[in-house]
């Protein structure tokens, strides 16, 4: 069964339960991180890289020296499904 | 003694000497790739990593799936310089 | 049902199906590999990380500039395992 | 200037000066490492690959799921060398 596009309502409860910082932006479920410098930011992103393939799930990615940027949308709903909450979840535990 | 921004000319001659594929999108040295999949895609970003923090110079960095983006500019130059052209010239060499 | 340990001859019939250079030592499935340097080394590492961990499966690892050694074992199966051979397939398979 | 050997007193040190769990084993400046997991551990892996292309000094770096072990020693030096206390440093600040 392929995941189905959540309703706003469904997604404000998601984001509820996440770390701060998580939002809709563009539709899509967004969050910007800060670290103190590239090596750092990197490593994280290593980190979601591997649970992402793990889920079978993968964000957009956005990196620029310290600061990364994640996007979380599924394209086969059209829009933002539990997968990308699941995704955000993982990505939280880090 | 920082980095000068290259007048258009100079940078058309730099992109003349890359592989194909680098042009100038919104006044950055830019590049689009596709791979087989995510996992290639990560590989490849990993490597771009640690030849730009070897060069103390960082791209913007864009991955969703099997593609990856860069764009490269200078801000100490407020635009491209022969760093990104260096840069441009390692991820070549991968 | 947690992996058995697979008898010399099923091994060797494994074996057979990999690419060259894999063989059994120490009781381990490896396999050496020599880069034209680090970067690319550590490229693959990643690469071999991600599959690992989407497999539940992890390698012993040694890295050492542009060489990667790869040790498999299955700790539950107290040997080689079916899940080694599936891993070391992978690993090919980048 | 190729880096030359170190004493085993310069060495004790230099040992003195980072963190806990640096030691001389079989001639090389040696720590073993545990995370929560292998994506820790592998996340970590990815910043000491980082900082070593930088410092163009590489260790001998051993994984298996969430354990890490490190060793350093200066191949043209024959030893131990301040390279090696060097790298254990920027290891130490990750």
């Amino acid at each position: 069964m392929p995941p189905t596009k959540l309703s706003d309502q469904e997604i404000k409860a998601g984001i509820a339960q996440l770390s701060s910082g998580w939002s809709m932006v563009n539709a899509k479920l967004h969050k910007s991180f800060k670290f103190g410098d590239f090596v750092e930011a990197f490593g994280f992103m290593t980190k979601v890289a591997i649970v992402s393939e793990k889920l079978d799930h993968h964000p957009e990615l956005f990196n620029v020296y310290n600061r990364v940027t994640i996007d979380l949308t599924t394209h086969d709903a059209s829009g933002i499904s539990s997968l990308d909450l699941e995704l955000a979840k993982r990505i939280d535990a880090l």
